[in-house]
């Protein structure tokens, strides 16, 4: 892999739908997707997006949480990982993507598959979001935004490394993740963070949870906990993210 | 103590400012406070506001929280529990509020003095609430609405008793309380709830925090853990409780 230059993103095509422009960004062969409402002003705060596994960054979990946020004056970026939507997987990869299928079917626990493979993917992906990131806010019309990160599942498996490393991300939302992967990157981790998780995940056991959030240096750091398995996770926690960046990254 | 009549409410002087009309109420020797949007409709939804210990309906506390929910389109209620605000308390209430006193001073645990005692405060003050909300829901201009509870400290230690037993709320929100004296209370209880609690308190273990969340056998329950001490429970939380009740009650 070829370390990716932050001075070769290249913004393609854009359209404007309801108030928000879609920009398709493109970097090495990351590709990415800038969200931002119609004649956003350079500065305004970007939050970006991190997918869940075998999803992508056109996914509705990522376009509608990008429309929530542009609807309250963010920009939203988020890129596919590796393997993920257009971009091809290594053969480990498939290794791994079939090792997954095979616990599913039998029942086993997942998180001894999916936490190695996400850290994994998170070593690779990290330092594409972190040219992605440099990359757009040398875009003069993008400026010095204050920046902020969502990802659950997979998109926290890559973002508590991701926040940990970057000094520019100030504030970040999390959940329903395993946590011994994940602990000592969360205890470098000291910007606001609100995670949240499923009392009754049949995947992701609370204790993993409450260790995460247990870990986190940040002072103002929030657990939202809620009934159900890891399916039922509500989606008005989306909403509660949403207002999360604005006390933080627009105060 | 005689049994209060819901159709001896009286609706005393009212004043509005900046949109908000307050009212003051009182039935029997029961001082309560009615907020309404200035201009409210017959039906428009009504949360009942219990307060903390040592305060009363005028606290800060009370006020603010009516000013949000009328803000968003809420009736608010607030009454004085016996031994606060304007209402004696009896010689068993000196007693406790001094031992409670005594306990602080000697840094002993809280729970053993406050759990019992405001068990006893909630037996006198649930049938008050009830007779309250069953006068306030016959006055015409107030009508048939649907109705919350809101209640943190003290406020939940009687609003977990009023919720298992009045059938009309139909939400509510709680937090920072003890959980072996309302466990059994909280068992009954299948109505949405959003609970506060604070992951370092000092006075309420953390434990019995998760326990009542535990407890409650309502399929749609949020808890919300915040770090800090008792003190810090952060002012957002009163944010997040106007939309938990505009999500249960307007939708």
């Amino acid at each position: 892999m070829n370390a990716l230059n932050p001075a070769d993103l290249r913004l393609l095509s854009h359209t404007t739908s309801d108030g928000v422009t879609t920009r398709e960004l493109l970097l090495g062969d990351v590709t990415a997707t800038l969200w931002s409402p119609e004649h956003a002003a350079p500065g305004t705060p970007l939050v970006l997006l991190g997918h869940g596994g075998g999803r992508h960054r056109h996914h509705p979990s990522m376009s509608g949480r990008a429309r929530l946020l542009a609807e309250s004056g963010f920009r939203a970026c988020a890129l596919d990982v590796v393997g993920h939507g257009p971009r091809p997987g290594t053969p480990y990869d498939d290794e791994q993507v079939d090792l997954l299928r095979a616990a599913f079917e039998t029942d086993e626990p997942l998180g001894p598959v999916v936490e190695p493979y996400n850290a994994d993917l998170a070593r690779r992906t990290v330092p594409e979001w972190r040219a992605l990131l440099a990359g757009l806010l040398a875009v003069p019309e993008i400026g010095a935004a204050r920046v902020g990160y969502w990802g659950i599942a997979l998109g926290t498996a890559i973002g508590v490394p991701l926040v940990a490393q970057e000094p520019l991300i100030g504030a970040a939302v999390f959940g329903l993740f395993w946590s011994s992967s994940l602990v000592d990157a969360a205890r470098r981790i000291t910007v606001p963070v609100e995670l949240g998780v499923q009392r009754d995940d049949e995947l992701v056991p609370f204790a993993d949870g409450l260790a995460l959030y247990d870990a986190f240096a940040s002072t103002k750091k929030s657990l939202h906990v809620n009934a159900g398995e890891h399916a039922a996770f509500p989606r008005f926690e989306a909403a509660s993210a949403v207002r999360f960046f604005e006390r933080h990254l627009m105060a």
